[in-house]
């Protein structure tokens, strides 16, 4: 029987749990007494073989090269495995620990090293403690009264990173993002809250019509996020690219120039380092220099690419970065910490407060006993706020920035070698001479090297669902493919885990092969 | 020395891991390579030793009564206790052990049953367990094909909680968000999109101005995203509410029609179930009735309040709740999951599509070899994203509906106990009759007891922060004041930990008795 809390005293409900306790049966509804003995046995007891299951198939064999990456089941199946749905009454220790299993078994391992379709991958260690740390701490990052060391470690780590964006002295001002998009999203609303401050107020209907500027290979949160802030995705213009899907500042000069005849005003140019298809790098400087010309608010989505400024060797992808307004830069992509680890830097100190500020008086009180300038929460349109930072903090306290370099060199070295790989060799065919660790290529069975352009194109773009059909349901690898700009799919790899070795670039090669030839 | 991994071979580069390794030194820059035996032994020793100082330090003696809730250091002094920013160089083993432990000696311990400051608390071992295996699958959840499990289990819990709104079947759409003021600010976005879907490409030039109403108490974050979606924070009309904290609908009555005779577009109303401070519910039955007449939205914010729903004694308190176009509510509030827990739910079945979704050929692409409906990520504004589900959905495994139930009864009948403590109590004042668990109290030292109206108003709103000072730096306990509505600061007792006891509420009344009485 499920203990019942109330109306016992507090010498009853101790018995009470004593007595449903010993056969760790059905659950009790409580929380944290972790002073009351039978719960403490129980609870510790539950978290403590968790963790065993947890560390074994999740985070060591779960990443094992002799592992599947994925065991993969029919949406429609899935259901039949794992009893989603509410019951009624609680579940037995075994049962739960059951779910654990069955929750890691039929998950994607993310942090498997042959798992490289998106541009999150790999299990930091250090990282991964930090978060189950943060966890544990359970903090939400407004006021230094509740989360001090993650206040003041916030303020560090987004300092250092506005150092290496090479902004004097560290200054200006950031945040911690639930993701890029978001990210994106505070940069809009800052360049318009420094242009036009009194929307905030008054709203849009105050100013006239808003148009940005990004590349027509840029985030599509550029555009999603211009919609959410009522702006709408139209007055977002694509520039087109070059031949490496660089944004063209001279097609961004004439979309400037359409913008202001037709009275609209150009708030902002949104320039990517590091596209997520390409991983191309937009010429920033040259974009800097037309933007401060102009007087219009310069963004950097640097998600992905942000993590090359470790890079003494790659650092000149992002020649001009100083000079931006702003910068989307994702420590959980390219720097490979535990996502979600996004963050927003701008050079504008005192801009996010004011474009943001609220002074609630239930949270940010201003007869606090101590500095409440410390108080960071009202920079965020969020509330409560989960604290992204100590994960990245520890991998940085365990590598340095040294190690952080190696880590991005190695990623970098690794993509070359992946092309040195496929560039000669029979039936492949490199889309692009990567800039970042992005390595888009198409591979050409035997049975279709024979075909015309046309004929290829529709075999390769038909060819590519199945290839990625095969290799989920083996389990051997996963890589994403995707078209662009009404070109047929080819495959992207993306490097982010620097425990990967030469050994696992031959391996992507032969799979690919493997699961293609007969095709 | 750091090893080097470029531009060493695989076998070079073993053994240089097996060379550097022997003394747990300086750290590695690579991340996952968990086969490779002398990483593994490093990096498990890593982990095992620093969950030990975790589940020790964080989770058990952190939160024993025994503990201080806090060791308040200033924020100029924490700097030289914690080294924050970052080093060249990688750190050693137990260096970074001692960091762990300096994050938890110096951080607030939420899951302390005396931490009853915030409206999230506690530890519960079982979302605690669902957060580390987050943590360690370390998922995004926006496509079937990399987050199978946390996908369907996402629909599943939303469901489940559509159902216990009272929707039939559990029609309708939801998501999880990163806290309950995206939530709101989705709200608002759905009914804008719903009236006017011009202005997802167009943008809020093409329609009238928009007006929200929600009430005088309502979280200050409907007018953070009216001002973030472009509506502007003073198209909020902040409507009067009772004695008793709830909005007054004759009020709200007379404000539509003041904003229609302006030629203003009335487009939400904004309820709220469980207002932060007083802990108020809106009266949403008749809310409904009137946004049905008038065809407005009816939006229900019930992130603090929504767990209520799960008692059948406290669910009267959201009669009504059914009829809303959309609902907020927080599990990591008043059920106590670990923050962050947050859903945004509708009745509109694809408008969370259709207002955000923007179709990425990179991520969403439709030649997918499985049904692709069970790609969600589309709905959101965010692109990565963490998964805050498992956490929910293991304690409501391990307690059942009937164990959330027993907790929701629990906080309820222990925020009576402590009214009945103070009611008749020598010096105390209690607000008013709570309608949550929130009990909002004044305590008058006894040489303050003499005062006229208005000189003990001015004293009680001087002394919460000596008093609030006082108990930072003893780390007895942590509880919030705050002013409302221009009276002077009051003190808020918010519970959401089941393992709290009829003694706690003792010792609660005692210590702000200890703390105030030589005031």
């Amino acid at each position: 029987m499920l203990k019942s809390f109330s109306p016992l005293s507090y010498e009853q409900h101790e018995e009470a749990v004593v007595e449903s306790d010993e056969d760790f049966g059905q659950i009790d509804a409580g929380q944290t007494d972790f002073q009351s003995l039978p719960d403490r046995v129980k609870h510790e007891k539950f978290i403590r073989d968790a963790l065993e299951i947890i560390l074994r198939e999740a985070v060591f064999e779960g990443t094992s090269r002799k592992s599947h990456v994925v065991e993969w089941v029919e949406p429609k199946a899935l259901p039949s495995i794992i009893d989603f749905p509410a019951r009624s009454s609680g579940e037995c220790h075994e049962d739960l620990l059951r779910h654990v299993a069955a929750v890691i078994r039929y998950s994607v391992k993310t942090g498997h090293p042959h798992f490289v379709n998106q541009l999150y991958s790999s299990v930091d260690p250090y990282g991964l403690v930090g978060q189950w740390l943060t966890d544990a701490l359970n903090p939400s990052v407004y006021t230094y009264e509740v989360s001090p060391v993650f206040s003041l470690m916030e303020e560090a780590v987004l300092r250092d990173m506005r150092l290496i964006l090479g902004w004097q002295d560290g200054d200006g001002d950031g945040i911690f993002c639930p993701g890029g998009s978001m990210a994106n999203g505070y940069a809009i609303n800052l360049a318009r809250h420094r242009m036009f401050p009194a929307i905030k107020e008054k709203g849009l209907a105050s100013v006239p019509k808003l148009v940005i500027f990004t590349s027509e290979d840029a985030h599509y949160s550029v555009k999603k996020l211009a919609a959410f802030l009522g702006i709408g995705s139209e007055n977002v213009r694509a520039v087109e690219v070059d031949e490496r899907g660089k944004m063209r500042v001279e097609e961004l000069e004439r979309a400037l120039s359409e913008v202001e005849a037709e009275g609209a005003f150009p708030l902002m140019v949104s320039a990517t380092a590091g596209t997520t298809v390409l991983g191309a790098f937009d010429p920033v400087r040259e974009l800097a220099a037309l933007c401060r010309r102009r007087g219009i608010w310069l963004h950097v989505d640097a998600a992905w690419g942000g993590g090359a400024l470790l890079s003494r060797k790659q650092r000149p992808l992002l020649d001009g970065v100083e000079l931006a307004d702003s910068v989307t830069w994702n420590p959980h992509k390219l720097l490979a910490a535990p996502q979600q680890c996004s963050t927003l830097l701008t050079r504008h100190k005192g801009l996010l407060q004011s474009a943001h500020g609220s002074q609630a008086t239930y949270l940010f009180q201003k007869d606090k006993f101590y500095d409440t300038s410390y108080d960071s929460g009202d920079k965020h349109v969020q509330c409560g706020r989960r604290a992204d930072v100590l994960k990245f903090w520890l991998m940085w306290k365990a590598k340095g920035t040294e190690g952080l370099e190696r880590h991005v060199d190695k990623l970098f070295e690794l993509s070359k070698y992946f092309v040195g790989l496929i560039r000669h060799r029979l039936g492949w065919k490199l889309l692009l001479e990567p800039e970042c660790t992005n390595v888009c290529f198409r591979y050409v069975p035997p049975s279709k090297r024979h075909l015309n352009d046309e004929e290829l194109s529709k075999a390769l773009h038909n060819m590519a669902p199945i290839i990625k059909s095969r290799m989920v349901k083996k389990g051997s690898m996963l890589i994403t493919y995707q078209p662009l700009r009404g070109q047929p799919n080819f495959f992207r790899l993306v490097l982010q885990n620097s425990g990967l070795t030469e050994a696992d670039m031959h391996f992507f090669v032969e799979e690919i092969e493997r699961l293609s030839d007969d095709l």
